[in-house]
């Protein structure tokens, strides 16, 4: 079994002048390495909780499958860090094609994409949900009030997919990128339909991050933190709202302001 | 010429339960695109600041160049984001093998290691550098004093190295990598020694952190932040002590504590 999301060590504190022997909580890392059909594909380095979600979001991510279905069997093995995917068919691309910069201009407006595999699995959102602001701060709390761990050891990052009603549902990971990947595979695997619904995250909103979000499928992404203006321009174009700086009774609209009501 | 480091842009603030037009500054984001000897290797997204620094790091830290001197010619397309370095040798690995994942324990003691290519390019440190607390506190508050562009942006990774005393040299990012390879790839260029200097950083101590501050060289890691427990373990193997939590007069010491005096 892999080890915690956290782990108490001794370390030495140094306060009020003087050296102390303490312990504290501190986040794992865990390199969890994916072959699919045999042959090795990614690394993923991640908080070891959650993890078959996490590989069934990041695969879809990846555009590797487009639902459960297209996995024929799935072999974790988590005291070494190795799963194994048998997928129905040939893996299409060779994982190095993954990160190929796209030169051309192939795909209309959203030419803000740097990557051949993100123009494709990228999606336009067509959701009409729209939030009030008292939803933004009550999600955005609610996020806060679950992040224990990261009250703990000041290291992960915290996401959570809700309708801003009764479906709230939190992931935590030392990566970024693998909290929305958790997110994505438990909707994945509880068949639970995410255009209707809003993303909070407790970090930047990179272009990383907005074509992540896009990938999910949500059309509203709400930050307590700051967007890049790739990611800005991103959203403009992928038709999703982002909003950052949800702080203090206060917030920041960059785009598609017209689902904040 | 690519875009500042920031840029300021229309955005929609909701305050006291209102509505107002307001505009912000956003940090960019660069694709910068790397070909060697004419073949695609890499997409950095960063911040379009000190770029020829970045490529110089980030191929020292990949384990492609050992010193400038072996790269024969570097064009910098900065309006298109294209970076096209000329080597005096062949490329040893093709890139895919970059991030294949190391099974056996081939390097000693450091079965943390979960890349090939991060065993070989890591360096065990040989510093023989002390630093007192009030050095700690007063390099970080360096750091935070300059800083002006997260202030403003709330979106950039700060970095520095210093030897505590009259060397100082800051970068700042969207990437955590690439504010660190910025730093690395100014030492390369101005021939500095980096053995006797201290890396001083405002995010989190992740594993990959820890091991760019190996391949960068310094003895000695301060944050901002918490470290993971990765990163503790490679940092006892590697010789560097890691200081995290640097705030209001205390920090946290999680490895080689003897040069803290």
């Amino acid at each position: 079994m892999p080890e915690d999301i956290t782990f108490n060590q001794p370390i030495i504190k140094y306060q009020n002048g003087a050296f102390i022997d303490q312990s504290d909580n501190i986040a794992t890392e865990f390199p969890l390495t994916l072959y699919i059909n045999q042959q090795e594909f990614a690394t993923i380095v991640c908080s070891p909780t959650h993890l078959e979600e996490l590989v069934l979001g990041f695969l879809a991510s990846e555009g590797v499958i487009f639902r459960q279905g297209d996995i024929q069997n799935i072999h974790l093995d988590d005291s070494k860090g190795f799963c194994h995917i048998t997928l129905n068919r040939e893996i299409e691309q060779h994982s190095g094609q993954y990160t190929k910069r796209m030169i051309s201009s192939c795909c209309g407006k959203s030419r803000q994409f740097y990557f051949v595999n993100d123009a494709a699995t990228s999606k336009v959102s067509m959701t009409e949900t729209k939030i009030t602001a008292a939803e933004i701060f009550s999600m955005m709390a609610a996020l806060q009030e679950q992040s224990t761990d990261f009250k703990q050891t000041g290291g992960l990052h915290n996401a959570a997919i809700s309708d801003g009603k009764n479906f709230y549902i939190h992931r935590s990971d030392i990566g970024r990128h693998n909290a929305l990947d958790k997110l994505f595979g438990y909707c994945i695997k509880q068949r639970i339909p995410i255009r209707d619904k809003v993303l909070i995250f407790s970090g930047r909103i990179s272009s990383e991050i907005l074509i992540k979000a896009s990938k999910i499928g949500v059309g509203i992404i709400l930050s307590k933190s700051a967007p890049t203006d790739l990611a800005i321009k991103l959203a403009d174009d992928l038709n999703i709202t982002a909003v950052g700086f949800i702080r203090n009774e206060s917030f920041n609209i960059y785009s598609h302001p017209e689902r904040i009501i």
